[in-house]
């Protein structure tokens, strides 16, 4: 895939709301997400055991953005092993991939990131330099597509956001979620573009509340009239018709459509399901795993019982209180209405709509 | 109502896991249930203004608690005014009455609790020490048949709950919520007095964190098995197959059996409905408001925005966040196996079935 040629329907991308990650020439700049919406703090990692860190503790997150920085967490360790002998190097960029795939187990976009490097330690066969450009190269290209692909599906789904109508999202599917245009949220970047007034709802999306501290954040910062909810309010919300849309983002989308996102993403699918809304994913391609059957295939990350019972240091729920903490769930593909990307809105059948799309 | 004779299947109450508030002769004690877990603080309330306060700060909640706590607001306010006029007693009773019904607008108990006062302030005609004797009577008698209540709705409905199964519960309807022995609750106590093993699943209840708080204090108290998950990860525990049994409770229930309860109720019970779960709803009969067509017509409260905006003084959210906070939502009726009530199990028709047990 090194050298892809992936295109949204224009090259002139317009300035992100956002950039949650940037490559400034020798480190990889992050927005450290776990501290939002309080602190806006810039960490700059030169090694890519800190990526693997930031990752795994949620300084970046979400799919798409997981995805460029476990790329540029490769590059740095060829970095590090530039002068070291070529054998060397090589080794130690093959053990930083076999790593970097342990930071977390469901999103599918750190899986098809690193494969990707893979790909170039495998092909590029030329000196220390070469290897670490080529490296390099790679994970600015997948950072690029990142981004395109981001816009790209605001322009391909912004048209389902009807004027003066209220849209639902769960999590932060947004401009921090990926390289700066997000998955979800694009569709609201793109509506706004092209002059659509909406209101949009934001469950708070508990137990690390991605959508309070980070959906809230970002419309907020955009201009979007916004209102958060807590996560069980949005089918009491949908039975008073103040719903019109549901539109959320993907961990990993299996070949059938079964899609893996934030947990409570099953639950509001059915809640839309019941009230007849139209519920849509929007995610790049590279969120999709083709070769899994379906969604009892995907690996689903359970998480420490601290995010549920303590917030910020403050407990919750009494001490030694047992914690069931997915950090996902499976949303069958029947309950999908379609997928966003930035080819087009997939359709079902998923399994056919998508060969059809991944052979152009 | 007063001198009502109702009564549960035995005269023989075993001590209940909790007492959350009693009187003590002088004044109302309440257990603080807004500083729980962490501290476990005794109010000694001497004024119908405490008790009103503490009602609307959720230091006394769930709908059985909050009518017994008012009915002896009632008793406070007409000991103040003991050695007044009898006048001024019985406007100042009236006065206090008309304030108490102000304090929350959804749970139906607060307002049958204190039609019942009401009942006993016009009947009783003799003198002030009598009057306030009669009021007294009639909040001891009140708070001694939810006791009771809460006991028999137990005994009714433990059987539901199978050898080595999975309930999950939303909010707390413990004994926290009641005098002592709790509504959906009760059915655990029950069937631990009667010999049978289960765990129980404790949706967390955002915002005010009832099952995290309570539900898990109180069932951990009692050795009772438990697990604590979020609110939106209910469906995905269905989908897997951990969850055999949902009771939940109530705090107003209209003639058609639509039920108001704490938000994020309906959107379990169309999750329990999708995977063909038994969703059960316990409740006394001081719950139920037949004269209310459907829910439609129940009063839903909406409380302030810094209940999801903050906790413990830690802002989640960006400043100036708009907020909805409906703190209760509808479950139509067809979504509820039955209720599970003092006099037993009520099963659709709930109209016809409502009026037959209230005639008994």
């Amino acid at each position: 895939m090194a050298g892809s040629t992936r295109k949204g329907k224009s090259q002139n991308l317009p300035e992100p709301p956002l950039r949650p990650l940037w490559w400034d020439g020798k480190v990889l700049c992050l927005l450290d997400q776990s501290l939002l919406p309080g602190q806006e703090k810039i960490l700059r990692l030169d090694r890519a055991s800190q990526v693997y860190q930031a990752i795994r503790s949620l300084k970046v997150r979400g799919a798409p953005a997981i995805g460029v920085a476990a790329a540029y967490g490769v590059v740095l360790a060829a970095k590090k092993y530039l002068h070291s002998p070529p054998g060397r190097l090589r080794t130690e960029v093959a053990r930083t991939i076999a790593r970097l795939r342990q930071a977390r187990p469901t999103a599918y976009n750190l899986f098809y990131a690193l494969d990707r490097m893979e790909k170039v330690l495998a092909c590029v066969k030329g000196t220390s330099e070469e290897l670490v450009a080529a490296l390099l190269c790679e994970a600015r290209t997948f950072h690029q597509e990142d981004l395109r692909s981001g816009w790209s599906i605001g322009e391909y789904g912004w048209r389902l956001v009807k004027p003066n109508s209220n849209l639902l999202t769960h999590c932060n599917a947004g401009a921090l979620a990926t390289s700066g245009f997000g998955t979800a949220l694009s569709l609201c970047y793109a509506a706004v573009r092209h002059g659509v007034n909406f209101h949009v709802y934001v469950d708070e999306t508990r137990p690390v509340l991605q959508g309070a501290r980070l959906t809230a954040y970002e419309l907020k910062k955009a201009g979007i009239p916004c209102t958060l909810i807590c996560d069980s309010m949005a089918a009491f919300l949908m039975a008073q018709g103040k719903v019109d849309l549901v539109v959320v983002g993907a961990d990993r989308i299996a070949g059938n459509g079964d899609t893996a996102n934030k947990i409570g993403t099953y639950q509001l699918a059915l809640a839309a399901h019941r009230h007849h809304l139209p519920f849509y994913v929007a995610a790049p391609l590279s969120t999709f795993h083709p070769e899994l059957p379906d969604g009892q295939a995907i690996p689903v990350e359970e998480r420490a019982a601290e995010e549920v019972t303590t917030i910020h240091g403050y407990r919750l729920a009494p001490e030694g209180t047992k914690v069931y903490n997915p950090a996902f769930d499976i949303t069958p593909a029947r309950f999908i209405a379609g997928f966003i990307t930035e080819k087009g809105i997939i359709r079902p059948p998923y399994r056919r709509s998508l060969k059809t799309l991944l052979r152009e």
